[in-house]
């Protein structure tokens, strides 16, 4: 270890009490940010500094407020039906457009549709004007000196409209908060980099790029600092003085390489150093000659919630706005959450409306999972005092979509199959309006929560060990208060994944139990692992004698990623996953791969639109340019 | 006239089926938008065209997911509390952080927390590790092959860290809608242009373009168009070609020189002329080469209205985004509301929550008052076969400002004076929270809202005719179930109003009487027009006797506007509003204008802030800048 040292304890303040202790650092009528003078044309989404007045009228002259003729109140009076006026042209009245002027002596507007036009020169009206009738008086829009916005007020596109009628052609606005962002570590690497061995490429910054856009910032990436005390603390002074927040990113835990809480205390005071969440625990909340300085966690999911809970109300605050409330939504949760009474749990959800109920389905925990984020409809906030809820629980969830997305979504939840992205991608491009949302839990537990009708569709490979035939005998056994169907969607190769020039020579089944071969196997309830099984006991073979059977993997991708990877010889999965790792396949079986489905679900539009794309050329070329596949049945109806 | 033509018939066709007719003109699948490869560090808010699918796994090697030591999980197999293992540096464990590379032979972390250092080489374990315990191995957060995004997705924070994790340095997006914007009509100029009589400043334009951005789109906006046949033609032919949709904004009506629809009908169809929708009613839908040209009405108030219904939804259509709902709340309507059977009506609101309930007060209607879409907090729908509501009606509005912005507003029903735009602006700056938001309806009418509990202050000036004393018998006289209180606010001088130099010579009250002189006065319920029957009554003037006594304005710069722009020579008002319009004044009284307040919200946290306005010196220095003001007791209370 050498001199580095370690400060294993971070402290576990509840985040409301971490925001307003934090929060209060910055006290609203002090926060201080320059203002500039811009064209309004270019003052869209910015906040005015101080109330702005009218310098003119709109209209500033009295404007005709209808087609017709400007006449003298005074000279029409005494028209009627049964004894018609004569006007004269130039003299008692002219013609006017809606918006043209009324000049001296004229001081009303007669409608078009009111009058007769004898000649070029006369017109008859049947009824007096009165004085300002169908005129828009000086002013009727925005009066010279009215208040048209106040201080402290985002510029909306009305705001601008509004502003220009009233002559305004500059105007004082602050600037937006600048958000230096430093993200360190040596492991990190730019994107346009060489990936080896060790590296990271560096994405946290970028999100954070994006988030301080969308919140109303201006953010300044810096470039990438290596672990190392001076350089980040060059790095810090420089933001700091550059900018009215800044961001550093990872090096924010507890760790030997973990500068950045030391630098802080160096250049300024820690207030919080660690936070009852999960995830996002160990997030430093500094000041530094008076500004936001946040050290943020490196795991991706962690710097998005960290962000949100600190920076983005920091935006606000600054932008002098108030934060929009979250859009929430009732579901009822599909699965048991057991989450810890240390801290608050921030759980990503996939909702989806299935009958009319909507489900949440919680997605994998993981601080590291960026794609826990990016497919998350919603997300469940844990209690601190709770320890989770059962399945089946009403909870209330923060949408990240739209209602009206998630209402058109086809949930389905099952088994994993590449074909699932591709069918979901496809039916997405054809109908925009439509999504389909995969939740990857196994064949077992696919059938399971269409039992629960927690899906709409449920793509399932299990082959009965009796007949050797799929999924059928499984519906039968399992689901029978409700008619189903099977929607044939494709037959795929099971095999055996190993290195390329297969090294250790794997022909079949029966090789798993040799010494020196390291299997990964898949998660109980999933299609394949049920196929797994079946040879063992066909062989005679106990799960015990396989090296890894316990090893768990979730997806076909993340077995051939682990041999790929060398942390394992072999595992069972599908010929697509193997190719698209560069592994050899030794060819097992062929399954029957279908999408379970309520018999009554069969003509909904969102099926419907989905069976059309199963049946278009354009998914059969994609999917036998996979290989592995046969589509010849896609889109058949079996009626259980 | 000449040969100028009219078409005084337009169609009535509810809002919802000309969507629906108009907007199936654009199949989504054949809506063509250009896509281009662009950096995905430039692709916030841009729209994918095809999935995309990571290039590498990420982490791309086996990393510790702990600080600790890697080690040889079967080398520590045995090791317990009773009967620790003693591990050597380099040999059998190397120390590791949080992301490090784990390389053969070693397979497992254990946290530094769980060793015990015997020297700087040996350490001590109690308890053995499973293989790849603690390790983040490849492609855990991604693995190469995974689907990321799915086409026709908009790219968020979020998705360019999962890109960038998946190594995508590059992405296919489609080009944004490009909107073509041409503003028309012989009277408009541009805000840099001097103003001169009958000239408007164009400003719709401007407002189209922050909408545009606002709703992902890229507004290209056009040099002003003369209402000339062919002018606008060849505008528009350029304009069809440069963009994806098109906008032209005034000449959409059916006057002689409303050339658009002509035009439209010679370029392509005209799908629909005339939406049953106030504002709004005269919009044209035409297609153009297969592309929306969308005629907008003038008035600012139509042209947003007619945004909203139709160039919105398009643009979220051409995106391939699915348009997310409005937001809504339920309120109380304070005053009763009349709408035609002809059309639909969009109703723009006063939004504020007194006590536990939430009130709506309907703003001015006029389609050419953008000041009432400014200063709006939400919109009611009255649907086409309803007559209206009445006052006390449960209604539901679709909000333009977040629900905790409109919940932290103070509420002012009442007279109007300048001074109230102040100290709203003032609250605002010192408290970014809080705003203050007044609706103008004289004092009596503030009263009776007081009285019904609509507001939490207002502000009143009423004389009483007996004991010339202010407001407190008015207050005893009307509200009786609650305990009152008036926060003092101004003493003001009012008087007559009269162009600069006085040219009528008028000295006072009894004056307008004389036949010459045209008075415009204030609305029913106002208290300056209290005042003026007051001193009337004094005089034994009849109002019959007054000219102009029935010609109404609301508030006193409208009045001043009314006596600069000469269609009136006299109004009554407070001295600020003469000042402003560079008018000459003849005093005729002092008055007290005061908040009335329900004495139980004087502690309220918003109202003590009003209240340290009130008292803030910077509030004294800018009332009594205006002249005509008397600040010396504002903020104090009189309980009534």
């Amino acid at each position: 270890m050498g001199k580095a040292k370690r400060n294993i304890y971070l402290t576990n303040i509840p985040l409301e009490e971490a925001q307003h202790q934090y929060f209060s650092c910055f006290p609203t009528d002090e926060v201080f940010l320059k203002s500039e003078r811009i064209p309004v044309l270019e003052a869209l989404d910015r906040v005015t500094v101080d109330a702005v007045y009218a310098k003119k009228s709109s209209p500033n002259y009295n404007a005709a407020a209808m087609d017709g003729i400007a006449v003298i109140a005074e000279s029409t009076y005494g028209a009627m039906e049964s004894n018609p006026k004569r006007l004269k042209k130039e003299k008692d009245f002219i013609y006017v457009n809606t918006g043209g002027c009324l000049k001296d002596p004229y001081d009303a507007v007669i409608m078009i549709e009111d009058i007769v036009e004898i000649d070029s020169d006369i017109v008859e009206i049947y009824s007096g004007a009165k004085p300002w009738q169908h005129v828009r008086p000086i002013g009727e829009d925005i009066v010279e000196g009215e208040l048209i916005l106040f201080g402290n007020h985002m510029i909306r596109p009305m705001d601008i409209g509004a502003l220009l009628a009233g002559q305004i052609q500059e105007i004082e606005v602050y600037q937006e908060p600048q958000v230096g962002i430093i993200p360190t570590g040596s492991e990190i690497i730019e994107v346009s980099e060489r990936l080896q061995e060790g590296k990271i490429i560096e994405s946290n910054s970028r999100m954070f790029s994006g988030m301080v856009q969308h919140y109303g910032g201006k953010p300044n990436r810096y470039a990438i600092v290596e672990d190392d005390y001076s350089l980040i603390k060059e790095a810090l002074i420089t933001a700091v003085k550059e900018n009215d927040i800044v961001l550093i990113n990872a090096g924010s835990s507890a760790g030997s390489k973990d500068y950045t809480v030391d630098v802080l205390r160096d250049l300024g005071e820690v207030v919080i150093h660690g936070v009852a969440t999960k995830p996002g625990k160990p997030v430093i909340l500094a000041v530094v000659e008076g500004k936001p300085v946040i050290g943020i966690p490196g795991y991706p999911v962690s710097a998005y919630f960290v962000f949100e809970f600190f920076l983005k109300p920091l935006l606000f605050k600054y932008n002098r706005q108030v934060m929009p409330e979250d859009r929430k939504i009732k579901a009822s949760l599909t699965r048991r959450i057991v989450s810890s009474l240390k801290h608050e749990e921030y759980i990503r959800l996939k909702l989806g409306k299935v009958g009319d109920k909507m489900m949440a389905t919680p997605l994998e925990r993981g601080a590291g999972v960026t794609m826990s984020l990016v497919k998350a409809d919603g997300i469940l906030i844990v209690p601190q005092q709770s320890e989770g809820y059962e399945a089946g629980t009403e909870i209330e969830a923060t949408l990240l979509k739209s209602k009206e997305e998630i209402e058109k979504t086809i949930v389905s939840i099952g088994s994993h199959d590449l074909v699932m992205d591709m069918l979901g991608n496809l039916l997405h491009k054809k109908n925009p309006l439509m999504c389909l949302s995969s939740a990857h839990i196994g064949s077992m537990g696919g059938l399971m929560a269409m039992k629960k009708r927690e899906c709409h569709v449920a793509p399932i490979h299990l082959m009965d060990e009796i007949t050797g035939e799929y999924n059928i005998s499984y519906v039968k056994r399992y689901i029978k208060d409700e008619k189903m169907a099977l929607i044939k969607l494709i037959k795929r190769s099971q095999g055996l994944m190993v290195p390329k020039g297969n090294p250790l020579n794997i022909s079949g089944i029966r090789d798993l139990t040799k010494e020196d071969i390291q299997f990964v196997n898949r998660q109980r309830g999933a299609g394949t692992r049920i196929l797994l099984d079946y040879y063992l006991k066909e062989l005679e073979i106990e799960a015990s004698a396989v090296n890894g059977y316990e090893r768990e993997m979730t997806t076909h991708m993340a077995v051939a990623a682990a041999v790929a990877g060398g942390t394992a010889d072999c595992g069972l999965g599908i010929y697509s996953a193997a190719k698209s790792m560069d592994l050899d396949f030794v060819p097992i079986a062929w399954e029957d791969y279908d999408l379970l489905i309520a018999k009554k679900d069969l003509n909904n539009k969102e099926i419907t639109a989905l069976i059309d794309v199963m049946k278009s050329n354009e998914f059969t070329k994609l999917v036998e340019a996979l290989g592995g596949y046969d589509t010849s049945n896609a889109g058949e109806i079996i009626y259980i």
